[in-house]
């Protein structure tokens, strides 16, 4: 598979279609609000991990400076609703009101307290149903808390007039492929099961309308298209109706009444205060708030029509080279990546990231490309398609 | 109470005797390490949350710039396995090996897995005991969990005979009192009892040493005395002996053997990996390993001597004005702060902030001042116990 480094792509009239689509790019200047540290680079993961915002930089610096060695723990005056008014900002880009998001711990953990509250909302049925090719931490935490309760994981999603709990993302971390949120919340809601949805791979890419489709739960990532961080924080969603009534296994004294009254009884917050555990990180509240920002400054509309564009981009160089992907072709039922399926994708991905381009593998035959609407340009999917299609011509 | 802004103490013999301490004291260079913005503060909340060191800024910022913003996604190549590497140096400030402990989520989200492990190591016995007095977060992980699987709590640790699982802090966060935790392993195991001791108020301040004492499960804090920066990731500590057997509840994918295999079916790592739940924050792991690293560079013995000397110190000078404390007087009985027991506690900690001392109050009667022996100065906690003791006599 060496054929020698290629740096960019040498140019062409497709190249030439690419640069005049980011000339005519709206979201363009966006890309300026993130640390570029190597503009050869064609970075295709920030479905894995987002950019840099240049922002947080200078954000984390005031807060390492002035909050923490300056005014010490008195910023815990400030800091202490950090993870709502994070939740704030990001609602909108979820389709949800103030007050009804979260920004902490990790996606694992929250989907652990929501699935675990859902059960307790559902306590006469046995069943929790998880798709089998959902992201692992998905499957693990359905399995574990099946175990640990004596319920039943079912497998797909045509049954479910005795589900409990259903766990699904929005987006498939391998092919993309959407679901329609709006008819399986109904078709869920229908048989009396609640559903958990899983945002992380649609969070900051596509315009989810959870209040649109009726959905109550939610949980998702901000390191991916939100430009968190490495490990940002998670968020959580509980609808404003289910806040009062729904319960959670990790009793933390954040998501206590009256916390600093440290109270004998634990009695949990009335609203989405309640699904917090322990002390946050503010570090990493303070750099998921500004990668949050960007999307929110944006809008989740024009990002979501950039993504659509990108990925629509990059299927059709796919067609046009003669590269197979299982990523769905109409734009409302994908997310924002597109995947290549090969034989030799362990190797091709490998070879790319040899020549300075970054995708990223998945088992068994995946080579995945992120399109960051805030920070992809078409030509970087023009180059790094190009690069991919060359590798494989050569492979032969 | 208002008699006017004090600033500095003036000079006075008691207060030169403590200029003295400072000058005689092996660790006064170690204050260098960190930001100290205002000289004139008198921190005397190291304890809640520790200072600024100067080196996170500059480790942060070279993870920012060079790890995140420039190697992106190829950065968790060496990220991935940070909650080891900083609970290996972390693992000798409590007295145990390599392997022993990770770096993680947040002393609430520990506890409730170690107590749940701990339980299912126990499946015959129903009562979990707790002390009554113990931080809000250890009470209600308890409550929550007894609730959750039909345990019974008992407030106390007279009777350990049925008793599954012990949760005990190793210094109480009112008075500073420290439990032997050596005879109290002892008399738990051969109760048939599991402990899990909550370092929290310990870590970085007390020489601790699990190993010695026979403790198999600990968990703490790395944002009070090991300056880990505000809401810091906590720790878990198992035994390697326990390693293999022990299960946790939360099962996410960072504890999957094979992690990036993302196979159908969840097999935990067989090492200490297998506390870990989700992606972790790099950007508060780092500030956390920043903390750490000074207090294991100072070396723990020097520190807990320091800390007894700080707070002997601080005893002396309550004793010489008139100042209630409730704090042990046996230095290896006491933690690193401590509690003036006043019924004006709430006012008085709210004026002496107001004057630039910095304690923190505690429920219902308690002005804590912490002692930080990286940090602290002797004339600190002169400058500190004077105002205190001039609001008391002002009062009065």
């Amino acid at each position: 598979m060496d054929t020698g480094p290629t740096t960019a792509a040498a140019p062409s009239a497709t190249r030439d279609e690419a640069l005049a689509r980011d000339a005519a790019d709206p979201l363009a200047r966006w890309r300026d609000e993130f640390v570029i540290a190597d503009a050869d680079l064609v970075y295709l993961d920030g479905n894995s991990l987002g950019r840099t915002p240049k922002r947080t930089l200078v954000r984390l610096r005031e807060v390492l400076e002035n909050e923490w060695a300056t005014d010490l723990i008195r910023s815990w005056d400030h800091w202490v609703d950090l993870p709502q008014r994070v939740g704030d900002r990001l609602a909108p880009l979820i389709g949800v009101g103030p007050g009804e998001v979260v920004v902490h711990d990790s996606t694992t953990v929250n989907l652990y307290q929501l699935v675990h509250g859902a059960c307790a909302l559902r306590p006469e049925r046995r069943v929790l149903a998880v798709d089998p090719g959902d992201f692992p931490s998905d499957r693990y935490v359905v399995d574990g808390i099946a175990a640990a309760t004596g319920r039943e994981v079912r497998h797909g999603f045509d049954r479910l007039d005795d589900v409990a709990v259903v766990v699904r993302s929005v987006v498939d971390y391998r092919s993309a492929e959407v679901v329609d949120v709006v008819s399986e919340t109904a078709r869920a809601t229908e048989a009396g099961a609640l559903v958990v949805w899983d945002l992380s791979h649609a969070a900051g890419v596509l315009d989810v309308d959870l209040h649109g489709a009726g959905a109550q739960l939610a949980v998702g990532c901000t390191y991916k298209f939100l430009n968190g961080g490495p490990g940002a924080p998670a968020f959580s969603y509980v609808a404003r109706a289910l806040q009062a009534e729904i319960t959670q296994p990790i009793w933390g004294w954040f998501s206590q009444q009256d916390q600093f009254a440290m109270g004998p009884t634990y009695r949990p917050r009335d609203d989405i205060g309640r699904m917090l555990i322990g002390t946050p990180s503010i570090l990493a509240l303070t750099a998921a708030e500004c990668g949050i920002g960007l999307t929110a400054e944006a809008g989740i509309a024009a990002v979501a029509a950039k993504a659509r564009h990108l990925t629509g981009w990059a299927i059709e160089l796919c067609d046009r080279w003669g590269l197979r992907t299982c990523t769905p072709r109409e734009a409302h039922r994908r997310g924002g990546h597109v995947s290549v399926v090969h034989p030799d994708a362990r190797a091709l991905t490998a070879a790319l990231i040899e020549r300075g381009v970054v995708p990223d593998f998945r088992e068994p035959d995946i080579v995945r490309l992120g399109m960051s609407p805030l920070t992809t340009s078409y030509v970087e999917v023009h180059d790094g398609l190009h690069a991919l299609a060359g590798l494989v011509r050569a492979a032969g």
